[in-house]
């Protein structure tokens, strides 16, 4: 096992400054949309991941595509970085300005640009979030499923392959995402994929960028898959003995083919954390979160299979949210964990995993990793996609204790070893930025990463978009 | 509109010999399996389309991932072209050995590699056909839906990002392969993806391959994800006044959310064609064939949405099939749709269309097609995987008569472009091959195209995998 532990002392890239002149054709375009200030360039400058680097040179906020390609064509010209920002949910430090550079903020970018609610479509600008999604579209008796947790921006969510609570149904970003418009390294605008639900039309551009972490263009329109509104939801929270009661009760559920919408797992510490934040009163055990999307009947079917599959497993205390302000409840709660875990412990920072193994090995890689962490006395909690075998261990960290971040990392390392070896990923959804650029070699092999270099050189070869993330030079 | 008229005169292309070296390379390594004889050549120079070109100079027959690796190798070695073959089934020319070269047929790599029905996978050779691989995987109670109508092998399916009649539900390769074993133009061996149902691990290689035909490299292994058998299965039959009114009731199904699992039209030409080939009674009237699939009571509730649809558009005759006997005839005689047709008319060849567009526009699609070709005089079927808005024209024209080619050529054209207008695709899943070099242009743009130019030269140079196909140089 090659992957070095990552620390949180980033090593040294060397930046590359804006060059005067082009600082002046920003300005003389953006005008009070470019800026220097510290503030503004230290808000780009960082995301909720625990790693700090000096911030970019320079902001734009830019309301077009074209204006997306006016900045990218002057960074082209003068061989500078520059880095997409959406609302700044990265885990794994995307955002960073780690070569310098300009941070192009698409968080104006916010309009529908177009919907079809009889093809079942919807193109929207990167800068548009899930929430505003969903809500600009309700109308239609259509939704947006993808759901990460934080109210990401969907260029945000497709540049990282973003998938979350109801991804075990619906599939991630990849499977949502039919076409796009992108700014590509030079500064052209092109376009891929197109409304058709399939396509044999030549390499897919589309899934290439998806998941590119801003690395080979920047996207700045994207249509999407909608789906129509179930015609019953219902969500249901059950306790366990313990995870890995929970955990077989998921592996069960998967193998039957229940074609369950959620089924999210909080761990006794993740129940805490949003019970105090959210001012709940959930029994606080280990806790699967479900929710089952179809007709009456089929609703009920799921529920009454689950259940029967849960009470095998010691599952107690199956209670029902029926009501959509119940239901909104409970899940504003689960989106809350992140949030509510870090005021556990005052002051911390959180390092987060993002393995996904298959299902039948999830129960092992939890119950290992669990046996690890609790050996080790640092305070952490767990909250999974377990439906898809994804979860995310968070490790609560003091950043004005190395050894804890160390700490943490050495957890993690051994997760993700553990996590490979059973046929896994590093990363079922967060993606690589930062963090996980050791292990991405370690997962895919040097020759896969070599081809992913290639692809990267050959589209963008001064090196300028998002520089420094995926690959470690 | 710059898309040339496709002729079925093929460009000269240059043709690049097997070095005497190379062919004692070979010939020292496979012996009897490397193969100079005729037949054999011909039989791997030509596929289901209607084009025509000199066979490749070489036969191999691989037995293994190292194998294939060595043949790259020895093509890397002397810049000849290699073209993997399965069991030649594509409609687009793929299989043409337009440059000369080598032919990899990866027919004997026919085994299962690993079997895991606890996680829903499945790893297989790349000559593996989605019979077999259903036969061999029945016992587990799991099933590979995609399902192209020929029994076509999983690499070549996954070369051309294949569908077919279960995609309304389970999606296409694209959605369906887990990750692959590569042999890449240097003849290197990589993995893309793990086993884990999603990930965030960099670029999607996994799906830069699934859709290259054969231009970025060879697939060896593959590894699916699989289904559970549902619990109930029923298919039906219902006829329809008109295509117009059967594309209707699929329009009203899909935006609906029915979860139908298959959803084909056969226009009156198809079914006459299925029944004197089947010696089947069908009413010889447009007809949608369709299947459900999920629990005894979702089936049924299923059903009687879409035969309340159906009645509003004046479907008629409704017959049910739930017996898997009755099932499978229905369905072989779907599939032997394009071959019934071509004995509809005698020594003919087939043009066949793969447009694809949003689902609210098919009916109009179609029926300005249908008026076209109805219009011209030319012998034709229609076929239609219509729940994805995607549908087969098969015009059958006389390979003696050039100007029946080109009045097929001409229909298809006319075809594509107004899909294109729709939004939609020139090819929903059979590829770009030799027959759509110029409507990928027209669709994907110049600028788009150029990208994927690059990812082929980048990972290409030599351009020995496939060349001639997708770019027209």
């Amino acid at each position: 096992m090659n992957a070095p532990l990552p620390t949180h002392v980033l090593p040294t890239f060397q930046r590359r400054p804006v060059p005067v002149a082009m600082h002046d054709a920003l300005k003389a375009r953006f005008g009070e949309r470019c800026s220097a200030a510290l503030a503004v360039r230290e808000q780009h400058g960082r995301d909720e991941s625990p790693f700090d680097a000096p911030p970019p040179e320079l902001v734009v906020f830019c309301e077009s595509t074209d204006e997306v390609a006016f900045v990218v064509q002057q960074a082209d010209l003068y061989a500078v970085p520059v880095i997409p920002f959406g609302v700044g949910s990265s885990l794994e430090g995307h955002l960073l300005a780690v070569q310098g550079g300009v941070s192009i903020d698409l968080s104006r970018m916010q309009a529908i640009v177009s919907l079809q609610p009889e093809d079942l479509t919807v193109t929207v600008q990167a800068g548009v979030t899930r929430t505003q999604l969903n809500n600009e579209i309700r109308h239609t008796g259509l939704f947006f499923p993808i759901d990460p947790g934080a109210d990401a921006s969907l260029g945000g969510m497709a540049a990282t392959r973003a998938s979350g609570t109801n991804a075990v149904r619906y599939g991630t970003m990849r499977e949502n995402v039919l076409g796009l418009t992108v700014v590509t390294p030079q500064g052209e605008v092109i376009h891929t994929g197109t409304r058709a639900r399939k396509s044999s039309a030549g390499y897919d551009l589309t899934r290439l960028m998806v998941g590119s972490e801003g690395t080979l263009g920047v996207m700045t329109e994207i249509t999407l898959k909608l789906y129509p509104l179930p015609e019953a939801i219902s969500a249901a929270t059950c306790t366990f003995p313990s995870v890995d009661a929970a955990v077989r009760t998921t592996i069960q559920v998967i193998q039957m083919g229940v074609p369950i919408a959620r089924c999210e797992l909080l761990d006794a510490n993740a129940v805490r954390a949003v019970n105090k934040h959210d001012k709940l009163g959930l029994a606080e055990a280990p806790m699967l979160l479900m929710e089952f999307h179809g007709s009456e009947a089929s609703v009920a079917e799921q529920a009454a299979t689950v259940q029967e599959i849960a009470a095998e497993h010691g599952g107690q205390g199956f209670e029902w949210a029926t009501t959509p302000e119940a239901r909104t409840r409970l899940w504003t709660a689960r989106h809350h964990a992140y949030f509510a875990a870090l005021q556990m412990k005052p002051g911390c920072r959180c390092v987060t995993t993002d393995t996904c193994v298959p299902i039948s090995r999830l129960a092992e890689c939890i119950n290992a990793s669990v046996a690890e962490v609790d050996a080790s006395g640092l305070p952490y909690f767990i909250v999974g996609h377990v439906g898809d075998g994804n979860f995310h261990l968070g490790y609560l960290i003091d950043p004005a204790l190395p050894a804890e971040g160390e700490l943490a990392e050495r957890l993690n390392l051994q997760l993700v070893q553990r996590a490979l070896a059973m046929d896994g990923t590093c990363t079922g959804e967060h993606g690589v930025g930062l963090h996980k650029m050791g292990f991405l070699v370690e997962e895919a092999g040097a020759g896969a990463v070599a081809m992913m270099r290639s692809v990267k050189q050959a589209l963008d070869p001064k090196n300028i978009m998002n520089p420094g993330k995926i690959f470690s030079t």
